[in-house]
Order: C-alpha cells, then structure tokens, then sequence
C-alpha cells in the first residue's frame, strides 16, 4: 500500500448477481478525475451528498450502464478524503467494465481495508475503532455484534485515552521533578504517585480479566463436553444441539474422535465439543481418546462434566472431578443425568462437591428434561444479557498484549516508588506505559507493518 | 404478490461479508414508517436524494449498526414510489437483524423483481424495458450487455410503439368505413392500405429474422465443430481454446462423447462442441456417435466443418458436405486443416465447394497457423463489432412470440384487403394485431400470471 496522495478504487458489495453492486472510490480530486465518464452531468458542479442519476460511458464512448452517483467532500466523507460511490446494476461484467474503465485511467485498486486505514490515517477514526469495523462486518451472532458495536462507538478508545491522560500528567509531574533534579526537589508526593499508579493498574488488569470473556464471546465459548463411558455426553450433546449428529449408543467408549458442534443461547455461540469417556484406558486407541480428551479440556473455556447420577455417589463424583485438571480461568460445571433412573436425589451433596449452586444441574437427557437448564448454566457463566452497557469487555488480542505490556510497565513503575529508584529511570517506564496505551489507539505508529497486518483481515472496499 | 398498498423492504446486494449492503425500503409512506428506526435523526423532514448519516435502532432500544440513509420521493424514484436505501455495514448478521426489526413492524418482504414491477406498474417504464433490466444483471460478456442496454434505453419499446400507432391509425380508418358501411363508402383507399401494412409486416419479419442473431447472442452462438476421424477437429477445438481439454490422438475415432467449451471473441460467446469422427460406422458405439453428432449439428447456429487438406479433393470435399442436412438458418463454415501438408493449394476450388470467401479457411492446427482466421470467420458471421447503433436485434423469446402472432394477424388483414373481404373482420384482425404489440410494452396486460412469469426471473432487492 503506497501513500495518500492516489485514488483508490474497488467494488463495496460482494460478487454476484444482484439489484445493485456499489463501487467506491476516494482519494485528492477524485470527483473531477471521474466526472468524464458521465459526459452531461457536470458532477463536479453537482451539490455533494446528493444522489444524481446518471449514465457512465467508457472511453470509447459505449454507454456502460445508468447509475445513481453520490459524491462526498473530504473531510466530511467516510475516509475524509473525497469519495465517489457509484450504485451500478448488479452484474459482474458491468462492475468489471467500469473497474477497467477506472484503471485505465490510472486509478488505483484498492487494497484489503485502504479505505478504512486512510479514514484511519487522516484521523477519522483511532485503531481501536477502525479494528471495531472490520469485527462489525465479521460478526455472526449477537454477542459478536455487541462486541463490535461497543468498541466502534468509541467507549473503549475514549477509556484508553484517559488512562493515557493521567499517565500524562503522572509523567510530567516526575520529568519536573527530573528538571530540578540537581535542587533536590520532589514535586510530586511519591505515596500518591503510588496510588495512582495502583489504581490505573488495577483498571487496566481487570480490563485484561475481561479478556478470557471476550475472547471467548467473539471465537465462541469452547465448551469441552466429558465424563465417564456412558454417562450420556453424546445423549446430551444431541439433546443441546437438537441434532442427531453424534453417534449415540449403549456400548462403552463408542464416541472415540471428539466432534464438534456450535449452538447459539441468548446471542452468544458456544462450541460444544463431545469426547470419549475418561476412564481406566483399555487398550491404546482408548488411551489415546483418553489423552486428547484431557488436552481438549485444557484449551477450553468452560468444562461440561456429566456422570451418572445412578451410579456415581458425591464421593466417587468428587473423585473423578480430582482426575482433571483445570486451568484457573475454566469454569467447570457438573451435570448430574439419568435423574430419571434415582428416587432420591442428594442435590445438595452434589453441589457442594461441584462448588455451589451455579455449577450443577441434574438433568434426564434421554428425556430431554433440563436441557433448557443446561443452557441456562451455560448462559449464566458466559452471557451478554446481563451485561451493563458501560462494561468494556476486551476482545481483541492485540489490545490484550498491549494492556499486558502497560501493566508490566506501570508495575516496574511501582517497584521504582517503592525503591525509590531515580526519576528518570521511573520516567523511562512511564513513557513506556504510555506507549503501550497508544498503541491500541494507533497513535504514533509509524510501522507499515503494524497498520498492513491489522488492514489486511480487512475485506477490499473497506 | 399482492398489490401497490404495502411497503416491501429486500437486501439489493449480494450476501457475504463486505465493506457494504444495501436494503432498500419501497411503498406509500415507507419514509414515515422507516423513520423512528433513525431516532433522533428527523427523516421525514430531511431533504430527499440526500446522504443522511444516521444510527439504526432496534425496538428494543439496541444499536444495530451505524448507515447511511437515502430517501427518494415518488415519482421521482426507481418504483414511482417512496424509495428509502439504507447503507449498513456489510455483515449477513447486521442485514438480518435490519430486516428483522422491519419486519417486526409489519414491513413485508419483496417477492422477486418487485421493485421492478412496481417500477412498471407506476408507469416508470415499459414491460419490455423492465425485462432489459433483468438482461442486464444476467449479462455476462459484452454482447449481452449490449443487447440488455440497447433495450434498456427504449429504441426498441419506440420502434413497437411506432409500429402500434401506425396500425392505430390504420383501424381508424377501416373502423370508420365500418361506421358509414350501410352507405358503402371507402374512405380508406385498400390499395394504400395493403401496402402501409405490407412494409409494417416486412419490418416485423426483418425484426424476426434478428431473434437467431439475437438469440444466439444472448445464450452464445452453439458451434458444432464436425468432420471426418482424424480431420484435426480437437486440435482445432484446442487451439480454439487453448487449454488442453479435449483428448487429441492419432487413432482415429478418438473423441466418441461431445465436449462443449466457451469462448468469446470480440465479446460474444461461441459455445464449442466437439463431435465424434463422421464415417461409415465401424461398430455400434460408432453408429451411436455419428448419430449424436447428427443431432447436435441439427440443433446449432453453425458447423465448424473441419477436413485434412491433404486428404481430401474437392469433390470429395462437396460429396462430405452433402451427407450433412442443414437447416436453412445454420451457417455453414468450412475448415481446410493440415496445410502444412499440402505444396499446391487449390483455395478457389475448395472456396466454391464452400460458399464463398466468407465461409472457407486454410489452417494448420497443429502449428496454430490460421487459428485466427478461424475466429474472424466465426466472429464475421456471429459479431456485434459492425452492428450498426440504431440495429435492433430481438433476443427474446416472449417478443419473438409476439411479433410471430402480429404477423399472422397482419397475413389475415393482407389477405381480407385483398379478397375484399368486410371491413369489420379486417378490423378485427389489425385489432388483435395491436394487441400482440401491446403485449410486448405490457400495456393491457391485466393477467398476474403472465406478470409473475416474467418478474419471477429477477432476483429479489431487484
């Protein structure tokens, strides 16, 4: 991608057959470069931001297509440059004969997301909001959506920049004190540094505990389904998805490769994934299933472990539940089935060993009673309906690493009070911290690289 | 579908991820209903054609995305109607949740190509320029884009409507003869009239003499390549399209299934098909072939006749090309192959046994000499290249049915003039002439039926 100082050109909408297909161009002067293929219309005279109908002719003079041509003036335009969108008729070979017309002229195509980074360059938009773009368009469910639409309206950036402000005035407090140095004077209060230091710290690691939530929200909740042979994984994992997808049967360990399915409750996508049943393995496929069962719990958010609640007593429960290992970011909730086989149920029992009322339900899969339970489980240790509207939730890893190394700036930042290291070295790492912090929001990034790799998820015409 | 009371909302552009998608709103008072989905934004009170940058809501107070909105007042708009386009990010989870929510307030969804037959049923356009709108987004090379233009812009819906006013008058000419009949009076000289309706009748037939042009055009001209084993008809097919699709050899009888490839020369699609090796058949499967190439040649615009040069007389030559029934329509090209074989060249005889200059060649396929030549010939008989601005070419079905049947109508009136048959059954004849003409502008057309059939095609949005 070269500079700012071209037009680009590319088509908005996606191929095929359809009413309309738009093509958009932006760059300097671009209104007046296109205005020769709409011999009559005059359209660098024409008001902007008005719809003109118009025919749009090639060189050689043959009449493409009849068009409704929109022209915006920089700064007031999506990139902030001019812009020029062309609602042509929705053929593939009308889109493709104005793009040759355009490049003939020696106009540019586009590249993935040139759009959005000039809006982003001439300062329309920061990073964060400009990534918020591409997630809007990538969004699939409502979480996602909701997700996108929250840092795209610029809650997140206007966060980020105020931490930025105080971290600011921080530094600039500690360089006077660096100005005056050989005086040996200290203009600001090094316990109240600390504090302030602390708070914007903790802010910003409970931003960073958000980011296991919004990860999860925006890839889908992996949801590891587990327990002993028979236990009704499969029966379960049917009854959620309301699908006949895995194989179900009476006959220990039949579910050997892990499989997966993804469900929507309340907007947000969990990815359920069966596996073969945990036990003492018989032979060395068995233990093979057994291994790839415990490492696809590791990289899981939430772990569905279901036994037989005719078979299995809160002790052998909390036995088998000691076999797993958890990561501490995993939520493990303990579904107890075949509810229907017991006379009297220990519930209580059962959800001490599981850890509290939020982390068991006991169901009757085969009968699909409380599967609706399940879901709700599910939906209460990851959802968005009760989310608050002014709750950041981070979801993007680039601004996770970015967090994580401001962190670990403002807490060298910290030991330095403490230690009552010398301004200067504490200085160095405020600015540090401060780096961090504008390189979510896009400012003072000068690397190609950086703005190319972030552009280039982008579709072309963005 | 129903009638012109309703508003119909429809996405115009292609599903997928992209930088945009377009909904468009059309029906009385749509703007109004449209507009509390904007809130804050005033939509009813904005200038029309105009951008307005606008936040879309959900009903249940949710940000769906952040648009650009368009409204157009009827008449001046696509429908006729009040039109509103709505510009969202291009996500099938944002277009679906907008469609949703409209929906939801008692929006309906356009069937397909409603847009369009609103369009005509306000007046907007004729029946026949709607249908070049469909042409236009199904056009897929340069010819069809120029036949679905050429329509689009009216030349033809004039030509028909001059040729509908001219029989107009005619009929109130005869019709009056018919009022003072008792009193025997011919105000309308039979000769005069015999002739106006000859040359009208002469234009309509020149007209249907174009629809296998036009045709063949739209659906790419269908060219048979045939000839005698080993002749070189794959390895002109091949150099033809230059890919290695067809299996060449040197034993004869090689390619015993036909094979189509496309290839378009100076915009317009030739569609290719190999054939079997015509000879005496050796065994069944043989038979079976010669049999299939029979039929497919019958069922072309021309044969490719290709034969070796240095193989085969003229006269031999004549003797092949009589053992192939053509129909009067089908242009027949012949092919010299293997040149390179031959010292002396007798091109004149081989011209005459041909047809003329315009229908013979001498290549060598092999060495790709004269491959062009074979293109040039094929685009002389089938190209737009030379096509005059103001030809019509008529390339569809329902017009060619309509002017067969106001031709037939036009023989009976020739034929009442001259038999002095009584002026009330000439006027019927011209009358259901006029009829004929006026299906083809849509005009009178009251059958819902005959509507849907042709606005089925569309696509929906459109």
């Amino acid at each position: 991608m070269s500079g700012l100082n071209d037009i680009i050109v590319a088509r908005s909408t996606p191929p095929g057959k359809s009413a309309l297909a738009v093509i958009r161009l932006s760059g300097p002067a671009c209104i007046e470069k296109v205005s020769p293929f709409f011999p009559g219309l005059d359209l660098e005279n024409k008001p902007a931001r008005f719809a003109h109908f118009g025919k749009i002719f090639g060189k050689n003079g043959e009449l493409i297509d009849e068009v409704v041509v929109l022209c915006f003036l920089g700064p007031r335009s999506f990139t902030g440059e001019d812009v020029v969108e062309i609602s042509c008729h929705g053929s593939d070979f009308v889109v493709q004969r104005i793009l040759e017309e355009f490049l003939s002229a020696g106009i540019r195509m586009a590249g993935p997301g040139e759009f959005t980074m000039r809006a982003f360059m001439n300062g329309k938009m920061d990073l964060a909001r400009a990534e918020a773009v591409i997630d809007l368009i990538d969004s699939e469910n409502r979480a996602q959506h909701l997700l996108a639409m929250d840092q795209m309206r610029g809650g997140f950036s206007k966060k980020i920049a105020d931490l930025r402000e105080q971290l600011i005035h921080f530094a600039s407090l500690i360089e006077l004190e660096l100005d005056f140095g050989e005086e040996d004077v200290e203009f600001a209060e090094r316990d109240d540094l600390k504090n302030t230091v602390s708070e914007i710290n903790g802010f910003i690691l409970r931003l960073m505990d958000s980011f296991r939530m919004g990860n999860a929200l925006r890839k889908g909740v992996s949801t590891v389904i587990a327990g002993r042979p028979n236990a009704g994984k499969s029966t379960l994992l049917n009854a959620l998805v309301e699908e006949d997808r895995a194989l179900v049967s009476d006959i220990e360990g039949t579910t050997r490769d892990t499989i997966e399915e993804v469900i929507t409750i309340e907007g947000v996508a969990f990815r359920l994934i069966d596996t073969a049943g945990i036990r003492d393995a018989g032979d060395v496929i068995e233990e093979m299933g057994i291994k790839k069962t415990m490492e696809k719990i590791a990289s899981s958010a939430i772990l569905l472990f279901i036994f037989d609640l005719s078979r299995t007593s809160p002790d052998q429960l909390k036995a088998d539940l000691e076999k797993i290992e958890l990561s501490e970011e995993m939520v493990r909730l303990v579904v107890g089935n075949k509810s229907d086989l017991v006379d009297q149920l220990e519930v209580k029992e059962y959800q001490k060993v599981a850890g509290g009322v939020n982390h068991f339900v006991s169901i009757s899969a085969i009968n699909n009673n409380g599967v609706e339970e399940v879901k709700k489980l599910l939906s209460r240790h990851f959802g968005i309906s009760d989310k608050n509207k002014s709750d950041i939730i981070l979801h993007n890893s680039r601004h996770f690493s970015a967090l994580y190394n401001t962190s670990a700036s403002l807490e060298k930042v910290l030991e330095g009070l403490s230690g009552n290291m010398p301004a200067d070295l504490v200085a160095m790492d405020i600015r540090h911290a401060i780096h961090s912090l504008n390189e979510i929001l896009g400012e003072g990034i000068s690397s190609e690289d950086l703005l190319g790799s972030i552009f280039s998820r982008f579709c072309i015409g963005k």
